[in-house]
């Protein structure tokens, strides 16, 4: 910075951040400058008495595990878990690291693990924890995923008794940076396609790790590139039981030194290259791994899946090489989990600052020649409060899959079915809440102006960090079409409770329904009886079971035309099978993208429910609405063609939704500061009220200026200057 | 890097680039390993005779300034132009600054001054060339753009022959780097509202720059926190002619000196701030710059369009405040204009890296055991083909654009309705394709998977540099405000033409189609008459009048329904009138992107229609209905509310855009090819074939595998392992 005149002198020069709240408390970010009175929107029925209760809220959406949130949040308030914009590369992956060890050091990181490790077997409140880290620096909640919830949660869910004995001490307290190697350059989410292998020798009792070809590298993984000095390795495990033809057991995991640990050389036989400089997340040292011939103890397989005996016999609990391979990678959901919380968590910031700013910054002159706050133009409305009520249903969501998550890992509902829906709806929602974190935060970047694009103000580093998020720990593709085929399943399941004649009729009522959508629009959801009066209409769509019955219909209907169209597949060759898989796979996406968005929609249902204080719970119906009829006019086309709503119901959609933007309007501050964050996890300087001084300095500048004697008249207002 | 182990032995261990072809030549980056036959798509109407003639097609795209726009290409082929990912910004900047002399060195950067400066008076070429250099450094164009297309072209086009004598010349050598000092900190887009004052002291014959309060400090302006000398300062002028009351003139520039041009140092009286680190163009110093009461020469006001006389009189060219203040602005066209063009280039580089290697990267085994190439997933195809068909239909736009552009400043076509269409037609594409280069960008960066994450690969570079092409030169929003005032305007005009009868007529039609919407769907486009075959109904929509009568269609009833709204406001108090107009802020801001997606469309039609060879004109057609079907799916809801479309033929519309997109496929690598971009512009490891190289490397390997006799069996095929 170089100043050599002073500053202007109207007010304060710069920005002075207001003291931070204790950690833990709510912070109120509401700047003097907001107006106290609601604005007038012409909109009689605007309930003048709704007002948020912000402590409450702020309680309900800190979830199942408020204190361990608090407390994580009040670390992530101190200025070393900060990430430091603008550190140069290697710089910024040793403070990272020395950040884990910071955290490893205030203890509690082993939550998830058992007790005799200093662990509490908590398995919810662990992932609770790690995701409020992303506030401090997502580089940091990433390595710390990376060392605890993938290398020593590898270690614990695939080894046994000995192996933890052996390495989750050092990987706990991150004497050991362990890398977790699964994926390869040739194979990202296709893991059961990866190509390295892990060959049992016999006559030395050993295990050799081999990359076999280039693409069969390991690649994207971090620790690997500099801090790593052990690997979870995973690749095909290859025997011959007694000298016999040898067996491929398909995917399995052996721990491998790969790094000295204490001159950090690489080990014989291992291969190193760093992945170098990424759109983000330059805190954690990712790079690519190889292994020529590399012999580890045959006792180094993780292998409460699959045994190798010394004479080469391969044994298994689980008998079905599939259902093992599922069984072995369920175990990572956590970390589809976590990514979830953790995208809510950086959406929230955004909105935060996005919210904040617009409802101090002024733009064009108004009427009586004030400006106006941004936040008080529709559009600006449009483009933020839709984020803000997605934010919420994601939140929401996101404690249900928690609770759902703590279920089946702490063994309270441990089944197949459970492990199954938690894995479905950990991928739903983990692909529906990334990618809502990246357009929410460009949104709120764009919706700062320049001020936005300046890393000061956190935005842009918070999207770049984030957005990985949508391809890693599963292509958000990916993860939508696994969703998709569960739907599949289970739509065929249920019908197979039907017998032949009904699913007959079944078939023939879908074929006249078809036949009826080349027709003039006459079918109308039985719910939603068709009503002239577009109040009452609105009104209608209000209702929650109305709602609920429109995004119902929608995944059913939608995954029941994918089955119907892929029935042929059953009985045609795997070619034409595939073609026509392919042929349905964008409706199959989408499909899967709907039933994400009911899930929320019923989360954030289910709290409202929970919320007792009458004008908190009004702004939340009013903000659930908001939810469910911003995708019901997003969809609009697709509940028109499918007869679910008239056009004169559905052109009610948009002005109810305009309705609620009007009425949420007032409440948006409230709402944005019950996320909890302090200007401390912020970290924003147009979040901290800088901007609302520099508007009143501006206008006391100018109401000084208009009431002075020899101020200068406008030229309009005075004879024309000669040409 | 660190290596200690031979790299595996199969194959090539990493990529070898392949050779540059000579900088200006269309170089061909389709890899050995993409299928030379099409794939069955089982569409029997796929015509196989259809082939893009690529050196043919390159040549249209290249548009009216083919060999300027070669020439810009070769040098951005040059090492030294390139940018470095993860350069420290002091040295990014420094590069920089370096190759922004190297361009003035090179010659040519001044082919839109007079001849007397070295220049061309070629307005349109200048831009042309200037787009180009994106694929080098984004950072580079941007601080190109601040020292020619604004520091130099203020003094050029505000200033007189004796501020062109005085100033020009260091300007365009970058011998003084300047600063465009426009942007306040509480005053980015609503330039009329800028702080900053100009005032005349006739003692000394000087004008007096000062910052009257912290808002109206510059901001985010290039060259401002280190490099720049000198700035053009915009303030409003005030002079009191005769010692008589000082009178506001509205918004001037003025020549100031900043900086020391020996020891850097800030002159007196002026303060500087450094933004600091960007989401992107660090390259580019941006600042902020304040004044404290700094004198300057009176002459050193750009007075072309306002004078100022010794005396203090002033007088203009322009009699209306508001026209000068328009005129002087109307100057600055050429930043969108060109940011337009720089946003199509930087997409296409995207789409060429990203569908190069959909074409070679394989994942997830078909029916045969082999894995599919990811262009062949058809929702692969889904996310990269309508933006592939969206990004010709922007680069179409923009070389209509540039023409009218140069039509205008050649003084060719030089009148104010000229000016004005110039300016809603810049404002509109701007938003649209700096909105669509982002959208492009990051499909494609997700697209890669975590390959596209790496900075190696650009993409997420170039995402990151585009990002504030969104907001500044005009924030995108404020844009298509602007044309949507400017529709509203022609609409009042097209009105007036009618006389009163017609309009009450007019009216009650308006009312009568009101009421219909409520009703079952009857209305019908006339020009789309309803049949009930599907087939029929698609091969209409496919037809080009029947595009554009819907396209045309929506913009016009759209913004006939906003003027409809506002109606009231005429007679209506301006609180009331401002309450009405932001009611309506959204539908405006909405008809203004359809004007801007019908310009693109028409555009690309008549590039089609100028397309001889019947191969390529074959798939441009099919890319054309991709894009113009695609807008038609995505405003479905629009087209069924208001009786446009059928129901039975909006269904049509999805499963047409699944066939193009079948039929585009094989045309896909062709079509990018055709941006004519080697690999010393693309510059992404993933985009030279080696992917391709490892992906056959892999299955060669496999298939060794498989013949050799001592293969390891599948678990699934042998007896079940012990339990």
């Amino acid at each position: 910075m170089t100043t050599t005149a002073p500053r202007p002198t109207a007010g304060a020069p710069a920005a002075h951040a207001p003291a931070a709240p204790a950690p833990g408390t709510v912070p109120s970010t509401v700047p003097s400058t907001v107006p106290s009175t609601v604005p007038d929107t012409g909109d009689p029925r605007l309930d003048r008495d709704s007002a948020v209760d912000v402590p409450a809220l702020a309680g309900l959406l800190l979830g199942h595990y408020p204190e361990l949130r608090r407390q994580a949040r009040a670390l992530m308030a101190q200025d070393r878990f900060h990430g430091v914009p603008g550190l140069p590369m290697a710089e910024h992956r040793t403070r990272v690291l020395e950040q884990l060890r910071a955290l490893a050091a205030e203890g509690d990181v082993h939550r998830a693990f058992p007790t005799r490790f200093g662990g509490a077997d908590d398995h919810g409140g662990s992932l609770a924890r790690f995701e409020e880290l992303v506030v401090g620096d997502p580089s940091l909640q990433i390595k710390a995923g990376v060392q605890w919830g993938l290398f020593a949660s590898a270690i614990l869910h695939l080894g046994t008794d000995r192996h933890h004995d052996a390495w989750l001490p050092d990987a706990l307290s991150v004497d050991v940076p362990g890398v977790f190697a699964m994926t390869e350059t040739g194979h990202g989410s296709d893991v059961s396609a990866i190509g390295t292998t892990i060959t049992f020798d016999p006559a030395t009792d050993e295990l050799v790790v081999h990359t076999p070809f280039p693409a069969a590298r390991k690649d994207y993984l971090g620790n690997a590139a500099v801090h790593g000095t052990a690997a979870v390795v995973f690749g095909r495990l290859v025997t011959a039981p007694r000298g016999g033809q040898p067996v491929d057991h398909g995917v399995h995991a052996v721990y491998v030194p790969i790094r000295d640990r204490g001159t950090n050389a690489l080990l014989p036989g291992i291969g190193s290259e760093d992945d170098g400089l990424k759109g983000g997340l330059n805190g954690i040292d990712n790079g690519r791994l190889w292994f020529d011939h590399v012999r580890v103890p045959r006792t180094n397989l993780l292998d409460r899946y699959g045994q190798v005996a010394p004479d080469g016999t391969y044994s298994s609990p689980i008998a079905s090489p599939g259902r093992r391979f599922f069984t072995m990678l369920g175990t990572l959901v956590q970390g589809r989990v976590s990514l979830d919380g953790a995208a809510v968590a950086a959406a929230r910031a955004g909105l935060a600052v996005a919210v904040t700013y617009g409802n101090q910054r002024r733009q064009f002159a108004g009427p009586g020649g004030d400006e106006g706050v941004l936040l008080d133009y529709a559009e600006h409305q449009r483009r933020l409060l839709p984020l803000l009520a997605e934010t919420y249903a994601a939140g929401f969501a996101h404690e249900d899959l928690l609770a759902a998550f703590d279920d089946v890992f702490s063994g309270r509902n441990d089944t197949t079915e459970s492990r199954e829906d938690l894995e479905t709806m950990a991928a739903a929602l983990k692909a529906a809440s990334t990618w809502s974190a990246l357009r929410t935060l460009q949104t709120c970047r764009e919706a700062c102006g320049g001020a936005g694009f300046l890393a000061t103000n956190r935005l842009v580093g918070l999207r770049a960090d984030l957005d990985v998020y949508v391809t890693f720990e599963g292509d958000n593709t990916v993860l939508l079409q696994l969703v998709g085929k569960r739907l599949l399943a289970d739509h065929a399941q249920e019908l197979r409770h039907l017998d032949a004649t009904k699913v007959a009729r079944l078939v023939a009522e879908r074929a006249a329904d078809a036949a009826r959508y080349r027709t003039p629009l006459h079918r109308a959801l039985q719910t939603v009886a068709d009503v002239g009066d577009p109040r009452r209409s609105a009104g209608q769509l209000r209702d929650t079971a109305t709602q609920r019955a429109l995004l119902v219909d929608r995944v059913e209907t939608m995954v029941a035309e994918v089955a119907t169209a892929l029935r042929p597949a059953r009985k045609a060759s795997p070619e034409v099978a595939a073609a026509l898989f392919n042929g349905q796979q964008h409706a199959l996406v989408e499909a899967a993208r709907a039933h994400a968005e009911l899930i929320r929609w019923e989360s954030f249902t289910a709290a409202v429910e929970r919320t007792t204080d009458p004008g908190t719970r009004q702004v939340l119906v009013w903000l659930r609405d908001l939810y469910g009829l911003g995708l019901v006019e997003q969809h609009l086309a697709w509940y028109l063609l499918n007869g679910r709503l008239s056009a004169g119901r559905a052109r009610t959609v948009t002005s109810y939704v305009d309705r609620l933007l009007a009425r949420l309007r007032p409440h948006a501050q409230d709402l944005v500061d019950a996320f909890g964050y302090g200007p401390e996890h912020l970290r924003a300087e147009i979040a901290t009220g800088a901007e609302g001084r520099r508007q009143d300095e501006a206008r006391r500048w100018a109401r000084a200026r208009r009431a002075a004697a020899d101020a200068p008249v406008p030229e309009r207002r005075t004879a024309r200057p000669a040409g």
